[in-house]
């Protein structure tokens, strides 16, 4: 791959997944005839070489987690994905590298039937911007619906990623967690069946902490975390010190699980979810009037932290 | 502004336009109703300090210089810009730099009535992508569509940007023609006036050579330009130095004018257009059937210029 329109052939190449693109890759727009009876979603984030992946993921690593991140934010609405727009800046050109990235980015978009319809590549500091477009399949979860008295639920572990960034890259430990780090699951089924009677909803991207209170926020209410009930991996006080134990499950982000609230009377219905998706789905507290509060060992408890900010330093 | 939940509510605050959004910045993802009985362009670049914009720029430069080149993709495409989502890495979170970037590029969003649906912020090397989404009024223009026979025209002036870049930054020269490079004009309305009737078009962003060549690739014909016709600004001559001519408006870019083919029956509706807008609209050409060929004085002529490729150094 020599040029910008080698790039643009190889990408026409990809499966396209949708009738309703009237024109995909290869002109200055792309044309979608969307559908008027649903509403669609769009979202947009950039991943840079540093904060969001680093020397040491593959090619097929970075093309996978640039996807996945941005895949959670359509999981988080409860929303089908349908369309990418991939806005790639890499220092040269090599045919090697973009291929390697379209290896673990496409795995993901033929499982979620993801087109890509669109992109620009620049060459400079590496940094990879996705845009993706979902529609509804049910309702629209936003942050904003958690009523007083409703459950808080994460889906998985909370932590392992942050465990992968703490633990020394030589440890066993480290090769344990890495894989939650570099190769994160989005919800994407499982957001689409909470979409049918969950209350609110958001993905773990900057920690527990800041995501939830991103609910309550919206929602104009409190809640009151039992921290101790916060799932953590099987192995994880095995290899996490407990000094690290908060940063990691509080603090941690980037394990683009669910967090989302339902009233009580679904907590059947959950607990089938988490049969069908083979996921653990955990009940971590209750949507109140207004406080923030969290309990440790039956205690009231002020964490310390407070998530990831891209332009605050920890 | 000192963190990402500053920013969000400072672009909360920036007009919106279309009832249709659902949901807008401040989620996961924003939440578009989309009307049925139109198609929907969707467009996303990125542009870099380097090649797209440089050191001398005003924040308020960059602000309009990277929504008018997204928009004149639209503008291309024939079609009425909608929404955009702006992916912006800096290097820190400064308030003066954010709000002055937003002054320029609110400027373009308000007159073309964009409204800003979504993004991200993350710190690093500058950086700024723009996703938009457009809506045909009439037909929608791609690059496909000349054919044998019709005329190939351009609007506006053909390489000013390119003599900016070349001339002396301490020229009068240079000050004469920084105006069109940092604050190109996006041919919106008069793209959608051409979507009635043109038969393929493109925006001259990577050089006329290379914009034209796309159109006669996609179209599948070839042309036959007189590059005596090219329309020049009427100081061209008088700061530019012969040898660079052909650099400037074959090989040049950054112009962001139309170039478009149209039947020579819709001559008279392109010199009303012409009037309208207050803008040169000229013919330079013809397609033919399958050549790529180029006149000067009267002769055959075979331009040394490709256009620009972001991996290709010249």
């Amino acid at each position: 791959m020599k040029s910008e329109i080698d790039f643009v052939n190889f990408l026409r190449k990809i499966k396209t997944f949708d009738k309703n693109i009237i024109k995909g890759i290869g002109d200055d727009c792309a044309i979608i005839r969307f559908n008027s009876k649903k509403n669609y979603v769009i979202t947009s984030d950039t991943s840079l070489l540093g904060p969001h992946f680093t020397e040491d993921y593959t090619p097929e690593e970075i093309g996978h987690k640039v996807l996945a991140t941005n895949l959670s934010d359509i999981a988080s609405m409860g929303c089908v994905p349908l369309y990418a727009l991939y806005d790639i800046t890499i220092p040269k050109m090599s045919e090697t590298w973009i291929k390697k990235f379209f290896i673990g980015t496409r795995k993901l978009l033929n499982h979620h039937k993801v087109s890509i319809i669109g992109g620009d590549t620049t060459k400079g500091p590496m940094s990879i911007s996705i845009t993706l477009i979902g529609v509804q399949k049910n309702g629209i979860l936003t942050r904003s619906g958690a009523k007083i008295g409703e459950d808080i639920y994460v889906t998985g572990n909370i932590g392992n990623a942050r465990a992968a960034l703490i633990l020394n890259k030589k440890t066993i430990g480290h090769k344990y967690f890495r894989k939650y780090l570099v190769k994160p699951t989005p919800r994407v089924g499982l957001g689409i069946e909470l979409s049918k009677f969950a209350s609110s909803c958001v993905d773990i991207s900057d920690g527990l902490v800041k995501d939830l209170k991103s609910i309550a926020i919206s929602s104009k209410k409190g809640f009151e975390v039992d921290i101790d009930s916060i799932p953590i991996d099987h192995n994880f006080n095995k290899y996490v010190r407990h000094q690290f134990k908060e940063e990691c499950i509080l603090g941690g982000g980037e394990d683009y699980e669910l967090c989302f609230t339902a009233d009580s009377k679904y907590s059947n219905k959950i607990n089938n979810l988490s049969d069908k998706y083979k996921l653990r789905i955990t009940k971590i507290g209750i949507i109140k009037k207004s406080k923030f509060s969290y309990l440790a060992e039956n205690k009231k408890y002020i964490p310390k932290e407070s998530g990831f900010d891209h332009f605050k330093s920890k």
